[in-house]
């Protein structure tokens, strides 16, 4: 069975979005994926269908209302019972590269986007909604953060890059930032490529990407590295 | 003026994307910002349209020209000198709500997106691009993220959100995670709303929530508290 992505919304319009494109736009044509936009405001039950109130206790904005969402996860649960769901919220756990590739090797994602203010809280407690966020900054909705999860997701399904290969050694994937690239021409304005990179010694070019990553991640994310890392231990953070 | 924004991208098809919708779509619509996706391959010279090429050094993937990029950026820049140069990148410096807000109060922003494996280093290091990382993730390419990145910045230009309050008092903006919302119905699967929220004393209310995201940021993002502060050092990471 391919991937299943259901996204609870009220804006499915905004789906596939530029997942519609490339690579995953020709995998959600080919059946490698699907996805399920479905309009919250279709599980409102008033003849306003209303799908939000204002917050207890005053404030701006508006929170959506408990018992429609449920209405609506519900519904979903019962077509699609083992699906994780998600929350996307920037009160979530920060997504990491381990979570995306625990989603792509599992059967889908009922994804939920909220606008307004928030979500009222119970329905999280009560559905147990795994709330995830994508970074420390504000959205409009939850639908951005769903389509950047899902771009994350999609790339490693299986038949959707053409090249497998790219998809092991990058960014995060081993703890560390990604060494720098260079390619042709030979010289760019005065600077040639690094000459080690040139010599067609292996064992040297893999030595000097290492400590390139190493030295990278030092100096902008020492925050991934280990914190029993000795290496940790003599760096001060530069850019954080 | 309005917020310029220039993508630089192999798909400018994937833009204004989600964007073109809801609030930022009618503000895209009415001027209050403008989105131009110019395509990279159009600034290659030889007749293949050449944009990437191998790795050196070897290994997977495909690596951006220095050269077509650079023509690129210098044909923007000429044009706007004044717009802040951002290429999306996993190794770049996490993206915050300062930065967006900085961004929002400008006058708008060039965005590259690499797709391939990568961006020859000596184009990012000649052209002093700005590495921005929306999170520890790998994307298809830099066109999610960008759209990521406009979508937060969109939000908060004059004009496009229809409550302004609402910009205010949220995540991250005061430091914390936000506390919890609640709205009708008063009870919910047997849970009320906390009775605090409905007492009608504002400063109760204003307290409790204080409070409530206090408990949350030390639960979930302990890391977002100061080094210094002494409500962290009392706290231990529960789900970093």
């Amino acid at each position: 069975m391919s991937f299943a992505a259901v996204v609870l919304t009220l804006y499915p319009e905004m789906f596939p979005g530029h997942l519609g494109h490339s690579l995953a736009g020709k995998a959600l044509a080919r059946g490698d994926w699907s996805l399920d936009a479905r309009q919250i405001r279709d599980f409102a039950t008033d003849r306003h269908r209303t799908v939000d109130d204002t917050p207890a206790g005053g404030g701006a904005g508006m929170v959506l209302k408990p018992d429609v969402l449920a209405r609506a996860i519900d519904a979903i649960t019962a077509e699609r019972p083992a699906l994780p769901r998600l929350l996307m919220s920037p009160r979530g756990r920060p997504l990491t590269q381990a979570r995306v590739r625990e989603l792509a090797e599992g059967p889908g994602a009922v994804i939920i986007c909220g606008r307004f203010e928030g979500v009222d809280q119970r329905v999280i407690d009560k559905r147990a909604l795994e709330e995830v966020s994508i970074g420390d900054y504000i959205l409009s909705g939850g639908e951005p953060a769903a389509l950047t999860v899902l771009d994350a997701v999609v790339r490693l399904l299986p038949g959707v890059m053409g090249n497998q290969a790219s998809g092991v050694q990058e960014s995060f994937e081993g703890g560390l930032l990604e060494h720098p690239h260079y390619t042709r021409p030979q010289i760019f304005e005065g600077e040639p490529i690094p000459e080690v990179l040139t010599s067609g010694n292996h064992a040297a070019i893999r030595a000097w990407q290492q400590a390139q990553a190493l030295a990278l991640t030092r100096a902008r994310r020492p925050d991934l590295l280990p914190e029993d890392d000795e290496r940790k231990q003599q760096t001060q953070p530069v850019m954080k």
